[in-house]
């Protein structure tokens, strides 16, 4: 067993050579630091309305659900933020979940049938990669975005079950999958369409609805959605959203929904406070619309190499993981956090830092943080 | 698209037909309903320490934790959390997770090496199965709590890396793995032992300290343990617990810590205040002994099939799937909610019902509760 240390700790050597140690740092209650890194796309984990509506919920229910979902978990709480979801996604329905990840999971699974194929973007998700592995069905792994690929996989699966999974903004480089795209390939196989929503729900869309809605695919009845909770909507869980007859085979047979203790009832009535928001928000849409263009503006004419964001993450090439490295150390240095993305957490070779912009950090700070990040760069 | 539809709902169909549907019944804060179903066994949910606690984060750090735990998603509250239940658990140091879910994905996966044996316990939680599963690793199933048959696993396996994987009091029945004379047979064949303490943490052992210290295992370097902060602490998430140079590893390489939203800062405030209460908590775990005692006499006395309780889970056989069914309902049409557990839930072909004892009931009820049981059964 003193073997076993000795091998992990090899292979952290390993990691350290190659630029690869992480490392957590807590941060205080209301630290100075401008946040560049976090979700919080509309700075709804913070708004009195969210909060006050969380606090209620642990006064009245107490912390924790107690339970799975399917013995004392379910709350009215869990049920009302189900309705406004599947209201605000254009769904039959919607179930929540623990975690986006455990969503994913539990999606990916209950859609494969004995021969299905599924078929992969190769800038998915871990949730949705391992969403693929555990369900045991053969996965095709296309070139990201590429609609002739997905295509050319399932015309090479005649009379089979398919399934095409996807992001809507892909959380590496902020960009939209051609949503409409591959619906209409999918649609004309008979396969099905599964989009991870989390990075668009609240930022994208029709009053927010996400990517799917912003595609016109809200409700059609051969797209499932799935999305966090943990993002825009400012708190935590995640949530599969479609047809009846799915969100009731979920219910009786995903395991990940079924052994899983539900998600706290105040986490629910928060969230279901930002939902409220959220569809109410055209105007921090608006100002995170704005906030991309001058990031990209002022960063590209530093020279920089950018992403076109199409919703509020921006994505800047560095020149490899040590440089990205040292670029953000020095950023938080001088109090902005941006992400570090690296080989092997990046699906090509590129490394990159990257901005996720949020309504919530004052316009000064954010200003103030693109000519840090400028100053910064290698 | 139709056609996926319909055979979903062909499939509702066949459950349904069997007694298998399962439907989700929401709570109202407060309901009058007498819970021997959930799995706040210490009553500390709704503990004013716990509550308040939750209350003061939420207030600090607003609702989600807006990322990751190596982005933003560390707080204070998540390190002082973990450093107090390394300290219960008498670990170097504990991780936490969003759910016991992902702990369990995360812990299963990152234990195995090129070549690792798996052997499972056959009364093993769905998530413990899916850590098995999603790791690739080759897993042999062993008969429930038979240490004989995990020995000569690990025979027949010379050479090899090997990880045996249990619960300690399992969900099912309540009952204890035999984890000492397991511990030996993992160290004498070099094999790692992982055991899941969701059921026991809080309820048994030292201090509360849960199965593995009630087996004088607690630091032992080759051995990690799992566990939910759902159960007796009365909040939400997972932790894993173990050597530091194990936790590293997680961190740096742990998919399912890496990739998904850190548990809120609120949920890990008041579930650290749970721990103080719990760690303090030998006369709810008194109390607790004192009535699994009450319901084996009541029960048995009836004539009813009962599980000796190893900590505060009772089950009672019941003749079939429909009749447990019925039961259970008949016990909710009375106020009292408890677990009902029929195949293909259950690692054998028993139907159940599950008593989950709580010190948070109060007296009264529960021994009105337990007449109820009697009166309704078949």
């Amino acid at each position: 067993m003193a073997d076993w240390l000795a091998a992990l700790d090899r292979r952290a050597e390993l990691r350290a050579k190659a630029g690869l140690t992480r490392t957590l740092r807590p941060r205080s209650a209301g630290d100075a630091v401008v946040d560049l890194a976090g979700n919080d796309y509309l700075g709804l984990s913070t708004h009195p309305d969210v909060t006050a509506a969380a606090v209620a919920a642990v006064r009245a229910y107490g912390l924790g659900a107690t339970g799975s979902r399917l013995v004392r978990g379910s709350t009215d709480a869990h049920h009302a933020l189900e309705d406004d979801l599947a209201d605000w996604l254009g769904t039959d329905r919607a179930l929540v979940f623990s975690s986006g990840y455990l969503a994913n999971l539990g999606a990916v699974r209950a859609l494969v049938q004995p021969r299905t194929l599924l078929v992969s973007d190769a800038h998915n998700h871990a949730s949705l990669i391992d969403g693929c592995r555990i369900s045991g069905a053969e996965t095709v792994v296309t070139p990201h975005a590429d609609v002739a690929a997905v295509r050319a996989a399932l015309a090479a699966a005649p009379g089979r079950p398919a399934v095409v999974v996807t992001e809507s903004v892909f959380s590496v480089d902020g960009d939209l999958a051609p949503l409409a795209e591959l619906h209409a390939v999918t649609r004309g196989h008979g396969a099905l369409l599964l989009v991870d929503d989390a990075h668009a729900l609240g930022v994208t869309g029709p009053g927010g609805a996400g990517g799917v809605a912003a595609a016109g695919l809200a409700g059609e009845p051969d797209v499932i959605v799935t999305a966090t909770l943990s993002k825009a909507l400012g708190g935590a869980g995640g949530v599969v959203a479609g047809p009846a007859e799915f969100v009731r085979h979920l219910v009786e047979t995903g395991r990940t929904f079924i052994f899983d203790t539900a998600l706290p009832p105040a986490v629910a009535a928060g969230v279901r406070a930002a939902v409220g928001l959220a569809r109410a928000g055209d105007d921090l849409r608006a100002e995170l619309a704005e906030r991309a263009g001058l990031a990209v503006r002022r960063l590209r004419a530093a020279g920089l190499t950018v992403s076109t964001p199409d919703a509020a993450v921006v994505s800047i090439t560095a020149p490899g993981p040590e440089t990205a490295t040292t670029w953000a150390a020095d950023c938080r240095d001088r109090g902005v956090a941006v992400g570090c993305f690296r080989p092997p957490s990046t699906p090509d070779s590129r490394s990159r830092l990257r901005l996720t912009l949020s309504a919530g950090v004052p316009r000064a700070d954010f200003e103030r943080a693109l000519e840090v990040i400028v100053e910064c760069a290698p």
